[in-house]
């Protein structure tokens, strides 16, 4: 199937802000999604852009049943390391049900594999959940190391009060 | 003792390094730093920086055996949730060995977690090594929840060759 990788614009925030919520469906968490498209729209095209997004769209005569062309997201951003220098992240990647196994996935993570080292980037990282195998295992296949099962690196958080009472102590 | 805590400034870079390299010293790392003040420099001050950083200041009077009155740093930057929208990750934080213990460590976290708060961020992450119980103790101690512990979210990275490799698989 044809299909292009181009990067988002801001009419695009509501295809995106679709495609988290059917993402966070399968995740069997809908109602943690807090945000929509007035907010992506305003985060992401900024002068100082909190994220960016590619999307994948398919011509109109491959469109879902739905009658959606936009069919895929990749949503990533900057990070940087204080030992290597500038690196990028994937916080998302999603394809819709219909329009798996096509290579849309692989071509969205390679998309931003490639913004990535045109940006100078030393590396690519994401988060995976431990119990999701296929992805784990597709990952791995070409070629990510996890670096919590190898050196034990464990993901914190502060929200809600706790952020907000850490705050509280800054000088 | 007195210290203050501030925004770094591109002159701070050089101190930044400094510290960088004493931490990465501690860790037994010091060969992995591959940055210098001058990719700070470039990567921390352009109009959309990779990373922005605080560093703890003590008067000249306090001043370390070797003359720095620059004893700690935080280096930071902005994430984004697809759920909560805007949040704060903290990549690195450092105090001088002589100079802890005296509440410069915690005023750094509380200074970012303040700023996280400003910039309507929902929450504040960070990576810990799972060996490091002094740490993770502190940081539980003020409310932060362990996401690899509690959903078992794994840190994956593509570098070197693998990147590469992925990066030419973009269409």
């Amino acid at each position: 199937m044809n299909f292009i990788i181009r990067a988002a614009r801001p009419e695009d925030c509501k295809a995106v802000e679709r495609m988290i919520m059917e993402l966070a469906v399968y995740e069997r968490m809908p109602d943690q999604v807090k945000i929509s498209h007035k907010e992506l729209e305003r985060d992401g095209f900024s002068q100082n852009p909190f994220y960016h997004c590619l999307v994948a769209e398919v011509p109109e005569a491959h469109k879902s049943t739905e009658g959606h062309t936009t069919v895929g997201y990749v949503l990533y951003y900057y990070t940087y390391s204080t030992w290597k220098g500038r690196c990028i992240y994937m916080e998302d990647l999603y394809v819709m049900p219909d329009f798996r196994e096509r290579g849309i996935g692989k071509a969205l993570v390679a998309s931003i594999a490639k913004v990535g080292t045109e940006q100078q980037c030393m590396h690519l990282q994401f988060s995976v959940l431990d119990w999701n195998k296929p992805s784990l295992d597709f990952y791995m296949s070409k070629g990510a190391q996890d670096l919590t099962a190898k050196e034990g690196w464990h993901l914190l958080r502060f929200d809600g009060v706790a952020l907000i009472k850490l705050a509280q102590e800054a000088p």
